[in-house]
């Protein structure tokens, strides 16, 4: 579960960043990290109480004073010492618990810059921790995904992966894979002397083990990814069926709880609702489409974009149009169109049609989809709507209790690489192929499963884990 | 400067609150302070090595380890112990650093609340901080204006204050007071013998002494408030002058800084800028003047209500316009019903007219206003502008490094107060009043000026002030 065996935690260049959240509140915390920064602390804070400097301080305490500029009081703080290697980075550290303000945490953190700390880069902090063999990587996007979560569900898979229930398990995997490829390497090493250490029908059983479990793990990303990014939502329809009125309605009291992303450059707006512990990203194609005319190309081409990557598609008619036909064969089309996603289509201004129940039956025996009745003006069968848009996707949660998720795409794919190996290693013992190719194959398994928690590291891999995270973690 | 005098630290309630700011960030501190929190703490704080109870931990010690929910782990966490009387409530106190998620911090929290704590309400530390001696009301004060300093110069005065500069000030003015009470309430001991222990011509000394300090405070609240609250502008000017463009070039890449306070109602949107360390309010009565005729209505209701409390207007104007006479006269009669505020006018259009130097020169001798020439479509002239801002306001940061800022309506009011009993003791002296009676304003001025610290304290006082806090704090 260490990668210490990899690097020594040499201390980096210090650095310093805001470790809370922006805004405005009590505290805030700057942290600080690196070769000398028990100095860098100690040129700039002054305990309130004695003399003692930081630089002689026991790890793990806590010390009241003030942070000054020269003769400038900065702000009165609490620094918290820790000492190489029992801190999270492994190496000395200081956080600064000061007020919360923007301007005082902005000069507590220009103080540290000005004595000798560069700006930390995103992530940077996790990332020693990982170099430096206090976590591993699962661990490391582990409190990425924590930081983010935004319900409980995504939450607790976080939770999970930083305590390392899915380490162990791809351990486990680990250390069964060492076992097979040292026997079948041993083979190698005997040269021509064609020994059998294992048989091949063992060793068979053996991979086709390992691989209904790396399947088994894969098979969970639809679900994990439906935790940790929330389900993709489109909501489509001809214009006028009442899709910006349905957008609002789900969204309800819920509006402010997200938008944009800050970072994230977004063409389109999407806006998120959380029922019964799922997250729901609707999708304003709707805004768009009801815009002018060359804004509508765009925003159907958009629109369009969307649903080919959609997890749910709820598509909106009108009951009192007049072609309902048309709406039957637009649904068929949709469905054809985007196989994987879940449909449900509804029937908007039940209030205003007289054969509601039946026009309703004829919509879901044409289409072969549930269609749920409602009024957007009034508000009725809403609450059905989200109930059944739970439904669809509320295998999540036991799922979740049950067993270990994998929640994001790089482990998803190193997964996918990992089986198709074991399946390239079983064909080649099927065929018996030469030892030295099914060696490979296993080699191949060994090292995708590897990259996972980061046994296995490759720069550009740390790179774009580390960079989606924030500045100060 | 210690209300100790007055209040024993007596341990209240467990409290708990979130003490950073709300959103994403790679850390947050979860709080809780009052009687049994250690042994609250100990229920659901699993130290990672070792069994050590946190009850039996020395103060200011961290401790590693992960909080429990029975048996489901909620998050990793760095326990702060704080034992009474060292802490910032002088109660017992624990801060968890844990990761920064919002469904995190909220799961934190709610393990408090479940564990024996109950919210604390909005400034509750703090005042527990004052109730039991640990600062004072300026300080608990200070704090909050800390966290809410957008400006370096409102930072500074709320470093100033919270260091207890302006404590001190009211300190030394308070024994004074006290020694001039002193004598002559001795004389009142002694009843029908006329004794004087103070010449009535030292007391008129020393009380004129007095009033002019309290006045030279009372002074510093005009720019006080202009560092605290920063400079409460409207753009004033007949529809199309062009003031949604100058608001928006105002605003410039600032846009994103500020708009509502949360937990503040207001029904106009205010948005600021900061040039030069001051911080400008610009009120967009522009966007409602320019939306329909029934909001129009309650727009000018608005932008008439703003402009009186308003420190600058700026009124705009287009040189292209047919009627400057109009404009002269309107300038006229806003300054003549603003006579507190400072004016600029501003020429829009500059690029449009053919004779603008004159245009301007007259628009100036017609108002005595100074007027500045801009194209708010090409943005020239913006920098001028903000400049003469700034110029007009400029004392402010010389003043402040000077001397002792007031920067509160609540302390400007009781400074009010003590000087008014200190001139009303004045007239009583010259008229050879009782004793009794001078006394008793002498006193008064006391009381007020022990408001201000808190050495008086009154209960609406404190919530009026605490209530503004944000919880945590």
């Amino acid at each position: 579960m260490s990668s210490s065996d990899l690097h020594l935690p040499v201390p980096g260049h210090p650095i310093a960043a805001i470790a809370t959240p922006v805004g405005v509140g009590a505290l805030a915390i700057v942290r600080i990290s690196g070769a000398g920064v028990l100095d860098i602390a100690d040129r700039v804070f002054r305990k309130a109480h004695g003399s003692d400097k930081l630089a002689a301080a026991a790890g793990y305490t806590a010390h009241f004073g003030r942070l000054h500029d020269g003769e400038e009081m900065v702000d009165e703080v609490i620094a918290l010492v820790f000492r190489s290697p029992r801190s999270f980075t492994a190496e000395e550290m200081v956080e600064f618990t000061c007020h919360g303000g923007p301007v005082v945490v902005g000069r507590v953190l220009r103080l540290m810059l000005d004595h000798g700390c560069r700006l930390a880069e995103p992530g940077e902090f996790t990332r020693r921790a990982f170099l430096n063999g206090r976590i591993d990587l699962l661990q490391a996007e582990a409190i990425g995904e924590m930081i983010h979560a935004r319900t409980e569900s995504a939450y607790r898979t976080a939770v999970s992966q930083m305590k390392g229930d899915l380490s162990k398990r791809l351990g486990e995997l680990r250390e069964q894979l060492i076992r097979s490829c040292a026997l079948i390497e041993l083979e190698l090493d005997f040269g021509e002397e064609e020994v059998e250490f294992q048989s091949r029908a063992e060793l068979t059983a053996q991979v086709e083990t390992l691989r209904g479990e790396v399947n088994r793990l894969i098979d969970s990303y639809q679900h994990g990814r439906l935790v940790s990014e929330g389900v993709s939502t489109v909501i489509a329809g001809k214009p006028n069926a009442g899709k910006s009125t349905l957008l609002n309605m789900l969204l309800g009291q819920e509006r402010a709880i997200v938008s944009h992303m800050p970072g994230t450059t977004r063409d389109y707006i999407e806006e998120c609702f959380i029922h019964d512990k799922t997250m729901f990203r609707l999708t304003d194609t709707a805004g768009l489409r009801e815009a002018g005319e060359e804004i509508e190309h765009e925003g159907i081409r958009r629109s369009r974009m969307k649903m080919a990557e959609a997890d749910l598609i709820l598509y909106m008619l009108d009951l009192g149009a007049e072609r309902l036909d048309d709406e039957i064969r637009e649904i068929r089309e949709l469905k054809a169109a985007h196989p994987d996603a879940k449909f449900l289509a509804i029937a908007n201004k039940l209030d205003r049609a007289d054969n509601a129940d039946a026009l309703i039956r004829a919509i879901a025996e044409g289409t072969g989809t549930e269609v749920i009745g409602i009024s957007a003006l009034k508000g009725d069968g809403i609450d059905t709507l989200k109930q059944h848009m739970g439904d669809l996707v509320k295998n999540l949660d036991k799922l979740h209790e049950a067993s270990v998720l994998v929640t994001s795409l790089r482990h998803y794919e190193a997964l996918r690489n990992a089986s198709d190996a074991l399946q390239n290693a079983l064909e080649l013992i099927a065929h018996e192929s030469e030892t030295e190719l099914i060696a490979f194959e296993l080699r191949s398994a060994l090292d995708y499963v590897g990259e996972i928690t980061g046994k296995v590291v490759n720069e550009e891999v740390l790179n774009t884990i580390f960079d989606r995270f924030c500045i100060g973690k």
